[in-house]
């Protein structure tokens, strides 16, 4: 049940109320693979410049993180920092170097090509249509975007949506994306473009699962401290798409439990900077939150107890 | 199981992007009785100018809302008018007029002061304590507030929540209260003030129950038309308390399913212009809303299945 990512690797310098890092592991390929590959192995395609710290991803390859695909290019590697507000609701870029990144042409390595389980991390639409073209029959294709591309690559990306299952996006751009501010309406807009399922993360508001057959909502997991929120959404999907692959179903059940297993993944990325977090992260600690989150969603009606 | 609810009836100019309603039926009182008279009879405290329809609180009467707590005042009703954004996420308060309610002293008549169940709608807290002072036993006590209050009577507010078993408010409000933007920490403030249990309305995104045991999230029911939002947090109390007295017990899994019957009464609630939905709401549609809440927060875990 191979799994396969394909977005960028970065170093992020990062600016929070707490403190800050500096040429810190970053990138959505990265952030996916660091959480997703605490519960299944993953095959990574991305490309760093060879200023890159590559040691610094053994800790990946050291727990089944492929990285066959990671390509170094001359140049430098992609580089973004950011500023988060003192409540860590919105941040500032504030320098966004693409380098090596500006020429991404994702090559899919032959022995990855038979991937069942595809994550397209958030690049260019092009690009993510591009690697559809190289991988046989996925089984599962589940794909990210962000604004710049909903606005200068509108074409390309409702063509994209035609091609995968799952598009993950957060609630701005899911109005954006359908120009409904309604997000019962905007998702029914999206999935009759294509994609069966829709996932809308509302961040700390938690996520919707949307499929053909119903509607799942989960809370955001409760932190008290939150430390920087980068990446948190791609270790979302690393969650989600490791849960499935394990699983290897997709029915509605498999569905919900991997968009809880997302949002724990997704609640541990924030506890430190960086993919920090993730380096000594114990499956026992993600089946803990796993069941909180039961725990603290859970109700009964009387029909339950056979009254 | 008495369930006695101090308020404000007021008289409401609205407009939405849908429509404007004009002198309708409105204020904290009258929402709650509205939406918890469907599963509990009420008794309600409250006063009105010599000017109010009291012919149009009729059908309330009708189903047993006790009105001989309701105070005729010479003078003219408590008159509010707002008009909402065109997403019905903010609204601007366009009139107050404090009118007889200006002078609002509440008077529990003598056969409501054995009230077991006690809400106290979101009025000056010097008047949430006198009511308090004039119920014998009340076995279970829930309160709101607003910005307003938690300003100018920062004080008395705090002597209240010494008193009462709940408090009801939204998420701005209790982060102003508390001083900390951080919800979970908010409400270990608030809670160590006094409440046994909180919970904190999140609009759109659901409310937050925490006792001393758990915390238990709650989405927000969806809705693809929301028509006027007005009186949706007094209806979700309504909702809430008619659960528990109905039911006479505050376990925390009633507690739970009184969240939930609060959500659906809120959701309803907005529907229509002012109380408009509750007229002809039957038990079966609340109780087809709670189910389909069941329906879109469960999730199983292997272990449910025994596997």
């Amino acid at each position: 049940m191979s799994l396969l990512v394909v977005g960028s690797v970065a170093l992020d310098t990062v600016e929070t109320p707490f403190g800050r890092a500096e040429d810190a592991l970053g990138g959505s390929a990265t952030f996916f693979s660091a959480a997703a590959s605490l519960l299944h192995p993953v095959q990574l395609v991305g490309v760093v410049g060879d200023d890159y710290p590559v040691d610094a991803l053994r800790f990946l390859a050291e727990r089944n993180v492929d990285l066959a695909g990671l390509e170094r290019a001359h140049g430098e590697s992609f580089r973004w920092s950011g500023v988060y507000s003192y409540d860590l609701n919105s941040r500032e870029t504030l320098e966004t170097r693409l380098g090596v990144f500006a020429d991404f042409a994702p090559k899919i390595p032959e022995q990855f090509r038979d991937a069942e389980w595809v994550f397209l991390g958030n690049i260019d639409p092009e690009l993510q249509i591009n690697v559809l073209d190289q991988v046989h029959q996925p089984r599962f294709v589940a794909c990210d975007t962000m604004n710049l591309w909903i606005e200068i690559k509108r074409t390309r990306l409702l063509e994209l949506l035609g091609r995968v299952d799952l598009l993950l996006v957060n609630d701005a751009e899911a109005r954006q994306l359908s120009g409904n501010s309604n997000l019962s309406r905007a998702a029914r807009w999206i999935m009759d473009r294509g994609p069966r399922y829709l996932i809308i993360k509302k961040g700390e508001h938690g996520a919707i699962l949307f499929t053909p057959h119903s509607t799942f909502f989960a809370p955001g997991y409760p932190l008290e401290d939150v430390f920087d929120p980068t990446g948190a959404g791609d270790a979302f999907a690393g969650g989600f798409m490791a849960h499935l692959a394990q699983n290897g179903r997709v029915e509605d059940g498999d569905l919900r439990r991997a968009v809880v297993y997302g949002s724990v993944l997704g609640s541990y990325a924030v506890e430190k900077f960086s993919v920090e977090r993730f380096r000594d992260l114990s499956v026992d600690e993600i089946e803990e939150r796993v069941r909180h989150f039961r725990e603290m969603t859970m109700f009964e009606l009387p029909v339950d107890a056979g009254v």
